[in-house]
C-alpha cells in the first residue's frame, strides 16, 4: 500500500541507514535542498484512494448477491473515493517525477493514514454511523486495532461485516510494507538495523523493494486463505471465516458477533485462531527468507523466541492460577489464557472470555501485556519483541558503565552491531510511547472518564491492540457510550501508534518546514 | 548522613565522571582492582547507627519530660541501636583505610538504606505497631516519602509524632548529601552533569565535599526553624509547628493528624506551607551560591524556572475549572490546587483536601504528577525536572537526526555541554523507572488490589511522593489496610526510588561482584 514514497530509489538511498557512515555530502544536499513537493503527495494519495474504491467495489457486490439494498451505499462511495483519487492524480501529474526524499516520506505517510481512512469510513457512515463514529470504526480497522463502536454486528448484512474485515486485511499489508520498506529508511525506534539487512550486499535477499512487498504480500495473502479454509472446516460458516481470518492474520480483531471469539465456543477454533494470530506478529521478512529455503529462519529469530517464550511463559503461570481459582482443569485455563494473552500481545484484541471477570489479580497483567507488542515488520503493533530486547542490552551496557566508565562494550543484535544511534533511537522511542500515553490518559481523564478506562483506552489505542480494561472498554465492552471528543483523541492515538510516533511528531519541528 | 563513602577523596576523583575524557588506565585499575571490603561497610553503617542512636534521645527527652511513659521505649531502641553501632564499628575498625571506590559507594549507600531504617522502625515497633507497619513507616518516613500505616496520630504521644518528624528531617538531609556528593559521582541518571559544576576548577565554589555539606546542612536547618517560627506565630502549637516544618522542607509529609492539613484549616498556613514545600524542592547548592554572594543564582536556574512555571500552570488551570465546577471564587480554589500540585509535585505528601473527591476528571493529571518530582540536589524524589529539561533537549536532538542523520549538532544545559552519555543515562533512567512502575503494578494487582491502588501506590511509592489515588491510598486514606505484603513491596520501592534505582540495579550485575 505505502510502497510508492519508498520504491526502489529509497532501497538505493540504503546507506543514510545504520550500516555505512553516513557522511556523505551528496545525502545531506538531498534532504535539505528541496521544498516539500505537493504533487508527488497528490499522486500516492490519488493513487491509494482509487486502489480503495476499487476494493469498496467487493462488499458491494456481496451485498448486491445477498439481496441487500446497502450495496448501493458502497457503490456510491467506491464512486466518490474513486473520483477523488482520480481527480487528485489527473491535478498533480507531472513529467519530471522525481526520488521522495525523507521528509517526502513522512509527510506522505501520515497525511495517507489520515486521508485513507476518512474515505474508507464512507460505507460505514452510509450504514447509519455518525461520522464520528464512523472514522473512529475505519481508523480502528485500518491501523489494525479492533477497537469497536459498533453494536449489534450479529445481525448485520454481509457486505458492512465484510468491509470492517477488509479494513482489517488491507491495513495490515500497508502495515507490513511500512514496517519493512519505509521504517528502516527513516530510522524510527531502532528499525536502521533493519535497514542494514536489506541493503546488506552480502545477503542480499531482496534486491528491490516492489519485489519484496510482492513476495510478502503473497505470504499474507496464504496465511489469510488457509486460516480461512481451517475456519471453515471446523465450523464457522464461509462469511466468519473469511472475516475472522482476515482479522487474525492482520492481528485486527474485528469480529462478525459482538461477543467475538467468545461466539463460538470452540477449543478447536480458539487454538487455530491463536496459530494465525502468531503467525500474522512474526517478522515477515523471515517467511519470505523460508520460501527462499532458509528453512529455519522463523525459529533462528530472536524476536520469535521472545515472543513465544514470553507469551507461553505468562499464559502457563496465569492458567495455574485460574485452575485453582476457577477449579477448572490446567488445560481448560490455558485455553483461555493463552487465547487471551495471545490476543493481546499480538494486539489482535479477539477473545474468548471476560477476563475482566477474573478479578483485579489479572489487571496489572493485562496492561502491562497491551504496551508489548509482537514482533517488528508484522502487523503488530504497541512496542514490540525488538525494542525490548534492544533496550535489555542497552540497559546491560549502561550498567557495565556505572560500573567501569572506562570500558567500551560492543554488543551486537543478530549478528549487527548496536550503534549508539540504534540503542539512543530505541530509548527515544519507549520514552515517547510512555509519555504519549500520559499525556492521553490526562486527556482523556479530564473529560470524565475513570482513571482505569482512560488509561487502558489509551494504552490498547497507542498500541493498535483493540480492548481496555474495566467495565466499559474493557474485552466484553464497546467505545459506542465514550463521548464524540474522546473518539477523536483516540483515532489520533491509534494513528499515531500505528506510525510509530515519530513520523508524526517530525513534522512539528520547526525544522521540517524550512 | 552518606557522606563518609564519598569524602573529599571521592571528589578527587573527579576525573571518573562526564567532564573529563575518563580514559586513565589509573580509574580501570582503581575500578576493577580490589575486592569488595567488609570493613568500610561496617564502618560507615555502624558509624551511622550510633549517630541514629543519639537522635533517638530527642523523642526520649520529650517524652520524659511530658510524662509520658513512652520515653523507655524510645532509650531502649536508643540503647540497643547505639549497642549495634559501636559493636559494629569495633568490630571492622582497621589501621590501614583506604578511599572508597564506585563499587564500594553502591554498595554502603544501598546497604545503609536498607539496615538504617529497620533500625529506626524500632521505637514504632516499640509503640506497638508490627514490625511490617514499623519498617514501612520508618522506610516512608526516611525517604521522605510520607505515606503512612497509623491511624489516630491526634491523640499520640509528643515523642513517637516527634520521632517521625525526625525521620522526613534526617532523610531530607540524607537525600540531599547524597545527591549533591554521590550521585554525580557514581553517574546516575544525568547527574554527571552536576559532577562537572562540583569539580570544575574555573568554578570551584567547593573546595571539599565535607564543607558543602555542611553548608547544605546550615540551610537546611535555617529553613526549617524558619518555617516552624512562621508555622507557631501563625496558630499552630509547638509540637505541630515544629514537625510539619521538618516534613515540608523535608518534602516528606508525614502531618500530626490525620486529616494532614486539612485539620488547620487555614489559608495563611496553607500558603506558607507551599512557600516551604518549594523551598524543600529547589537545588540546594543554589541556596549555598546565594550565600556566597551570587544572589540571583536561584532565580537563574532553569530548574528552578521549570518548576514554578509547572506548578503555576497546572495549579491555575485546575482552579479554572474548580471555581466553575465548586462555584466558589477563584483564589479560593487556586490554595486547594495549588497547595495539592505543589504537595504531589514536590514529592511532599501533605493534603488540604480530598482531591479525589474533586471527581474523575483530576485523576490523570495528578497521576501523571506523582511521576514528575522537584529540582535534582533537593529533597524531592521523582524523576525530577532535570531530567524532563534534558529529554527534552535530547527529543529535539532526535527528531533533528531523523531529519538530517547527518548533522551532529551540539546541545548544552546551563553552558555544560550534553554529551551522548548525559543524554543516554537519562533515557535509560526515564525507561528504568517506568518499567519498575509496571514490574511492581503487576505485583500488587496480583496480590488482588484494584489497579488504580496498585498503580498510584507503586508511583507514589517510587516517587518518595506520599499519597495515591483511589479511596484506599487516596490523600484521605491511610496504607494501613494493605496486605502485609503490599507493604514489604512497597517498602523496596520507596527504598529503589530514592536510590535512583541504579544504585540498587548494579548489585544485580554479575560483574559487579568480580
Amino acid at each position: 500500500m505505502l510502497l510508492q514514497p519508498a520504491g526502489s530509489d529509497v532501497m538505493g538511498c540504503g546507506a543514510i541507514g545504520g550500516a555505512c557512515p553516513a557522511e556523505s555530502p551528496n545525502d545531506r544536499r538531498e534532504d535539505a535542498s528541496h521544498v516539500i513537493d505537493g504533487r508527488l503527495i497528490g499522486q500516492v494519495i490519488g493513487l491509494l484512494l482509487c486502489a480503495l474504491s476499487a476494493i469498496m467495489l467487493i462488499p458491494a457486490i456481496v451485498d448486491a448477491v445477498a439481496g441487500n439494498a446497502e450495496w448501493r451505499v458502497f457503490l456510491g462511495s467506491a464512486l466518490a473515493t474513486g473520483y477523488l483519487g482520480t481527480s487528485l492524480s489527473f491535478a498533480t501529474r507531472t513529467e519530471r517525477a522525481r526520488a521522495p526524499s525523507t521528509r517526502d516520506a513522512f509527510l506522505i505517510t501520515t497525511i495517507a493514514w489520515i486521508v485513507v481512512p476518512g474515505m474508507a469510513a464512507l460505507p460505514l457512515w452510509g450504514h447509519g454511523l455518525s461520522y464520528t463514529d464512523a472514522y473512529f470504526e475505519s481508523m480502528s480497522g485500518m491501523t489494525t486495532t479492533g477497537s469497536t463502536v459498533m453494536v449489534g454486528l450479529d445481525g448485520m448484512p454481509p457486505g458492512i461485516l465484510l468491509w470492517r474485515a477488509l479494513l482489517n486485511f488491507i491495513g495490515g499489508i500497508g502495515v507490513v510494507a511500512m514496517a519493512i520498506v519505509l521504517l528502516p529508511f527513516l530510522r524510527i525506534g531502532g528499525m536502521q538495523l533493519f535497514h542494514a539487512e536489506s541493503s546488506d550486499k552480502s545477503e542480499k535477499i531482496m534486491p528491490h523493494a516492489a519485489q519484496l512487498v510482492g513476495r510478502i504480500f503473497a505470504v499474507y495473502a496464504a496465511l489469510t486463505a488457509l486460516c480461512a479454509v481451517l475456519f471453515f472446516l471446523f465450523g464457522m460458516t464461509m462469511l466468519d471465516a473469511v472475516c475472522h481470518a482476515m482479522a487474525a492474520v492482520a492481528t485486527g480483531g474485528f469480529s462478525t458477533h459482538d461477543a467475538s471469539f467468545l461466539y463460538f465456543k470452540s477449543a478447536t477454533l480458539d487454538w487455530i485462531c491463536v496459530v494465525f494470530m502468531l503467525a500474522g506478529a512474526l517478522p515477515f521478512t523471515s517467511y519470505v527468507r523460508m520460501l527462499g529455503g532458509d528453512l529455519v529462519a522463523l525459529a533462528r529469530h530472536p524476536e520469535v523466541k521472545g515472543l513465544l517464550l514470553l507469551v507461553s511463559a505468562v499464559a502457563a503461570v496465569m492458567a495455574l492460577w485460574l485452575s485453582f481459582e476457577l477449579n477448572v482443569s490446567f488445560l481448560t485455563a490455558l485455553r483461555y489464557t493463552m487465547f487471551n494473552v495471545v490476543s493481546i500481545v499480538t494486539t489482535t484484541g479477539f477473545m474468548n472470555a471476560d477476563y475482566v471477570g477474573w478479578g483485579p489479580q489479572v489487571f496489572g497483567i493485562f496492561l502491562v501485556l497491551t504496551v508489548i507488542g509482537g514482533c517488528s515488520g508484522s502487523t503488530a503493533g504497541a512496542i514490540k519483541m525488538l525494542r525490548f530486547q534492544i533496550l535489555w542490552l542497552t540497559m546491560q551496557n549502561h550498567l557495565h558503565r556505572l560500573l567501569s566508565p572506562n570500558r567500551i562494550m560492543s554488543r551486537t543484535y543478530q549478528g549487527r552491531p548496536l550503534t549508539e544511534d540504534v540503542m539512543q533511537s530505541v530509548m527515544a522511542f519507549l520514552t515517547l510511547y510512555l509519555g504519549t500515553i500520559a499525556v492521553f490518559t490526562i486527556a482523556l481523564s479530564a473529560m470524565g472518564l475513570d482513571l482505569v478506562t482512560a488509561l487502558t483506552a489509551t494504552a490498547t489505542a497507542i498500541g493498535n491492540v483493540g480492548p481496555g480494561l474495566g467495565p466499559i472498554i474493557g474485552p466484553a465492552g464497546n467505545f459506542a457510550t465514550l463521548p464524540d471528543a474522546a473518539k477523536w483523541i483516540l483515532s489520533l492515538a491509534m494513528m499515531l501508534g500505528r506510525l510509530e510516533l515519530f513520523t508524526v511528531l517530525v513534522l512539528l519541528v520547526p525544522a521540517f518546514w524550512r
